[in-house]
C-alpha cells in the first residue's frame, strides 16, 4: 500500500491528509469539529472522499483515552465523548481498513519514523501546547500502555499538593510547563496580552516567563528520564515555536534534575520537525501497517 | 536448553542459583561481595562450578547502570564500580554464554515471567528495600530504555525541591517510601529501635510511619501509572513483607492521586510473589533466552 489517509481528530477541527510512504503529505482537507458523534463519523468520511482516498487505509489520530484494541474512543473531554466505537463507525461508511489511536501517540510515531526522532530507537514526544500530551516509542515500538493510555506526561504530578488542575489533581506538569501556564504567567503580570506578540516584542516580563516554563519543562523531563530513559526527547506542539528561548532553559534544568547525570549518558532534547501535521502523519502510517 | 545459572550480584553478597524452565531455584549458593571486580569474577565462577553447571548459560543481575549491548557495568555505587566488563571477564572462565542484566529488571522480568505478573503484559514491578528500584515489561517484553537506565523509579523527582536524596537530586521518591525512609520516620520519634519489631508488635508510631510510606507509595505510582499506564504494579522487597499495612494506604493513594481514576482502568496493585530469589530467577531465564 502506497498512500494512506491520516486523520486528526480534535475537539474544534479534524484535519485528514493523504500520505506518501516517506510521511509526505501530498493532500490536506479540514473540517471544523461538529458536535455529535455521528456529525464527526459523516465529516471524517467526506475528508477521506474529498481526498479521492476511498479504499486507503485510514488512520484516525483522535483527543482522549483509546482502548487496547484501538476500536473505541473511551473518554475524550474535548469532544464530549465517553465511549464511543470510532473506528468501527468510521470504518462501515469508507472503503479501507480504519485504525484507531490516541492523536498524541499518532504524533510520536511520525516524529520516530519521520522526524526528529528518525533512526533512534527509543524516544519520547512531548508536546507542549495548552496542556502536555506525549507519546513514547521504544526499541522502535509505539508504546501504548495496559490500557492504551501510557504517556499521559501532562498529568505527571510534578509538584505534591501543587496547582490544582482540571483532571482533579494537583501540581500536574502542565499547569507549570505548557502553554496554558505561560499565557497565565504572563498575563498575571501584563494583563490580557497577546502573549507571542509580548514575547516577539522581547517583552522583558514575557521572556522571562518563557524561559520559567523552559525550566519547568527540563524538570518534568527528568522525571519521565527517570522512568523512560530515552536517548532523545522531541519537543513539540505550539511552545516549541520559540526554539531555544524555550529548548535552553529545558536543557540546563534537565541536567542538573537527572539523577547521576554526569554518570550516565544524558538524552538530546531536540525540538520536534514535522510541525501540526505529524498527527496526520503518524495515523496515515499505522493505518497502512495496519498495526 | 533446560537449566540456567542465575547470579544477582549487589553490594554485600552474590547468590546465584540453579534455575529451571518453569522458574523453580533446583540449588542455591552464595558469598560475600569480595572488594575487588577482578574478584568478584573469580567468586561468579566459582559459584557456577560449585553449582555444578559448567556449560549452562550464566545471567548475572547486577545493582547498576548495565550498558545497552549488556556486557558492561557502567556505575555501581554500591560496588564502586565505574566501567566493568563483567560479562566478558565471567565469559572468559565459565562454559556457558554469559548474559548482563540490571538486577532489578532482572527481578521484574522473574515475576513478569512466574510471579505476581504472571499472564499480564504490560506491568512495573517497584522493589521497596532500602531505596526503591524497579523493572518494566512492556507488552510482554522487558524495557531497557535508551541507554539500558530505564526503571530509575526510586530518583523520579516526586516532590519539588523536597529531601535531598544522596544522588545529588531533591525529593526523589525513594526520600519517602523506601525502607531507609521508614526507619528515619520511625527512629526520629522512638529512638534506636528496631523498626520490624516495633511494627510487630503494634507500636502506633511504627505502624503510623508503614501507612505515611505506603502513602508515599502510591502517590508515586501515580507518577509511573501516568507514563507507563501499566496493567499491574508487583511491589516487592523487604518492606512488602508488611503486606496490606503497606499496600492498602498505597492502593488508597494511588487512586487518589491518579488522573481521571474515575474514567480509566486502574491498575491492579499486588504484591511481588517470588521473594529475594527473583533477580536470580530473572537472570536465569534472560539468560537461557540470550536476551
Amino acid at each position: 500500500v502506497s498512500l494512506a489517509v491520516g486523520v486528526d481528530l480534535g475537539g474544534t477541527k479534524i484535519a485528514a491528509g493523504l500520505v506518501d510512504t516517506d510521511g509526505t503529505v501530498r493532500a490536506q482537507a479540514r473540517r471544523e469539529t461538529p458536535g455529535t458523534a455521528e456529525a464527526v463519523v459523516d465529516a471524517i468520511a467526506g475528508l477521506v472522499r474529498e481526498l479521492g482516498a476511498h479504499d486507503a487505509p485510514v488512520g484516525i489520530g483522535a483527543a482522549g483515552f483509546v482502548d487496547e484494541a484501538r476500536r473505541r474512543v473511551l473518554f475524550a473531554p474535548n469532544l464530549g465523548w465517553t465511549d464511543v466505537p470510532l473506528a468501527d463507525l468510521v470504518s462501515a461508511r469508507v472503503g479501507g481498513p480504519v485504525v484507531l489511536e490516541n492523536d498524541a501517540n499518532a504524533a510520536a510515531w511520525a516524529e520516530s519514523r519521520f522526524g526528529a526522532g528518525a533512526g533512534v530507537a527509543s524516544m519520547v514526544l512531548v508536546t507542549v501546547g495548552t496542556g502536555i500530551g506525549g507519546g513514547i516509542v521504544l526499541d522502535g515500538a509505539l508504546v501504548r500502555g495496559g490500557f492504551g493510555i501510557a504517556g499521559e506526561f501532562g498529568h505527571v504530578p510534578l509538584v505534591h499538593d501543587g496547582r490544582p488542575c482540571p483532571c482533579g489533581q494537583q501540581g500536574c506538569w502542565e499547569q507549570y510547563a505548557s502553554g496554558g501556564a505561560l499565557t497565565r504567567a504572563v498575563r498575571e503580570q501584563l494583563g490580557d496580552v497577546d502573549v507571542a506578540a509580548a514575547i516577539a516584542a522581547g517583552n522583558p516580563v514575557a521572556l522571562e516567563a518563557l524561559d520559567g516554563i523552559g525550566t519547568w519543562l527540563g524538570a518534568g523531563l527528568a522525571a519521565i528520564a527517570a522512568v523512560l530513559d530515552p536517548q532523545v526527547v522531541v519537543v513539540g506542539g505550539g511552545v516549541v515555536e520559540n526554539g531555544e528561548q524555550l529548548l535552553a532553559p529545558a536543557r540546563a534544568e534537565f541536567r542538573r534534575r537527572l539523577p547521576a547525570a554526569d554518570r550516565r549518558p544524558v538524552a538530546e532534547i531536540r525540538a520536534a520537525r514535522l510541525g501540526p501535521a505529524a498527527g496526520i502523519v503518524g495515523a496515515a502510517d499505522l493505518a497502512r501497517r495496519g498495526a
